[in-house]
């Protein structure tokens, strides 16, 4: 049986138990960019209307071009998905890995998928005290198959044969440095292994990505959201970057038309917003100060973050839940993350207006 | 390993030989309906792009609701796809069946997401000579294994245990008319194989769905388009309805989100829009009428087509494909579907304006 999963942001299902429309939901649950979409790319989605009766590219030329333009690297290199999460069935689906391990607590979609493939997991469980980080070396160990004596089962490899980072990571906002990355990637071709690399929030950060390390390294597959920065959640978009060697085996996997069309018009615009880059940044930057100085001054419990998120620690966090979606506010509650309970939450980086008032309700709360 | 297939509708890439801009393409090629997009499904688009930021509805609620309104069955035997496209691939994966019993020629995706997943195809070759009929006996025949002496593999069923229809099929666009349907999912039923009835086209045909029928028949599924009828093939939605007893496996091999927010909300205001599908059949009836006089005037052989396309058959169909190519004019040459070869193509059914063109170009081109 596969995994029932949950995440944030459903904001349809939030508001029905109380009658709260949708659009009275102030969803700190998903991370998405406060700013909300770029004008330039609504203006442009309107403009590309006229499309919609015309089959979506099922290659998306134009903007696998403009991504590889983005980051230099190569078109060819380059598949558009429904989102990154179809691109991470699709990396299970075509590269049928046996033995697979997957951080603890993250994002639980790489789960899902390698248990709908039937494949077998391995945890490497985060521990809160070291602050959620993975320690290289043993994670490299874990790989090897060190630490597995599990790993003598019948037709498997030793060793882990696919790997996958989130990173920064999902809950955690925990960042894996890029020296560290690319000696787990360097590991990981040492085996024949497939690490696969989920930035979908590296962009809230600096110097950290590996995706130009791709084409160097026949085991490195990094995949991306165009959906959190750039607030397009509801579109779905998404791409990855594959090693050449595989990039024919990959799309003989993939589902054609996936990626719709205005999702493909509305990346080559947000790629070329370089305005809306800088003040998301910039706004990033001031309400994670502001949130963090309101958190000490509470004596709230909080990790350190790279993204646009943070994981709170709380007693009482679930009853907290409950009271907040009552009245209209949503947060993620953590208990469903392995290595994780119904202490923690995690919380989104909103506007200045959003962010005073869940400091409010949690101040409040804390008090009762 | 997995076929290469391609389709018609590719404006993208049909222009880029000969440097026509995609906008200026007059596509035949995709069995789109020639109105466009209901002005008042744009009007609903822009309204509702303030969504885009949040997450689709991954459950896609309110449309299901819309749609289980529309034909009077339960919301609960619906899931909405990505096209009906995710869901060939979704039934596939979650079913898993051994042996796929499939028509050809018909439409290709149904044999790519078998293969894909490793499952037996047998072809049952549909005959010039019979109007690309199917006979019902001959086919429930196959279906229980009486001519696949092949079937006899090791771990095996010795019937098939999934069945493909296309109703009205593409690219013939020849119907089975809902009695024999109905006696194809009776026998399906007693060989506890499933039967799957893609009615993509069948919104141009009255009274020929069998939707109403899955909860009756726990081993019936049909799918439906909506890009077709409703010109939103560039937005990708969807639906298949399941019957209760296995809904929640489906469910279960569900990718998430894959329904994008502007798809969910076009949904429901094109089902509410009947101006537009009175028109609409008024419309492809008329020019239905028309193409086939011309048909006949010009000496083309074409199949009697039950759907808003016609398979025609011609001598040097493949140099008349190119021909009209290099003016911008895109037709489907079907050379690379089973049982057909490079003297059919296919073309779909437009406006007056642009089936004059075709005729004129189709005329000048038997005359030279």
């Amino acid at each position: 049986m596969l995994l029932t999963v949950s995440h944030g942001g459903n904001i349809y299902r939030a508001g029905e138990e109380f009658g709260i429309p949708e659009d009275k939901i102030i969803d700190f649950s998903a991370n998405i960019n406060p700013l909300g979409i770029s004008k330039r790319v609504i203006k442009d989605i309107v403009h590309n209307l006229k499309y919609l009766p015309d089959y979506p590219d099922p290659d998306a030329k134009e903007l696998r071009l403009e991504i590889a333009r983005h980051h230099t690297i190569s078109a060819e290199s380059i598949i558009c998905g429904n989102g990154s999460t179809e691109l991470i069935y699709l990396i299970v689906r075509a590269l049928k890995p046996k033995n697979v391990l997957i951080p603890a607590p993250t994002f639980s979609e790489y789960e899902r998928a390698c248990k709908s493939y039937g494949t077998r997991i391995i945890h490497y469980g985060l521990r809160r005290e070291n602050n959620f980080d993975i320690n290289t070396d043993e994670f490299i160990g874990v790989m090897n198959g060190d630490k597995n004596s599990e790993l003598t089962i019948p037709n498997s490899p030793l060793h882990t044969d696919m790997v996958f980072l989130c990173n920064p990571n999902n809950p955690t906002g925990r960042l894996i440095q890029k020296k560290d990355v690319m000696r787990i990637a360097h590991a990981a071709k040492a085996l024949k292994s497939y690490l696969v690399v989920d930035e979908a929030f590296i962009d809230f950060v600096s110097d950290a990505s590996v995706i130009q390390e791709v084409e160097k390294n026949p085991y490195l597959i990094v995949i991306r959201s165009m959906t959190k920065f750039y607030a397009l959640a509801g579109l779905r978009l998404g791409y990855g970057i594959f090693p050449l060697k595989i990039i024919d085996l990959i799309k003989q996997y993939k589902e054609p038309w996936t990626v719709n069309t205005l999702a493909q018009k509305a990346g080559v615009a947000v790629l070329n917003d370089t305005a809306y880059k800088k003040q998301t940044l910039k706004l990033i930057k001031k309400e994670k100060q502001f949130l963090e100085k309101k958190f000490k001054q509470l004596g709230i419990n909080f990790v350190d973050s790279y993204a646009n998120f943070y994981l709170l620690n709380l007693s009482n966090a679930e009853s907290m839940y409950k009271e907040l979606k009552k009245k209209g506010i949503l947060v993620r509650l953590c208990s469903d993350f392995k290595e994780l309970d119904k202490t923690y939450i995690r919380v989104a980086v909103k506007s200045r207006k959003y962010n005073i008032l869940l400091m409010k309700e949690l101040s409040q709360w804390l008090k009762a």
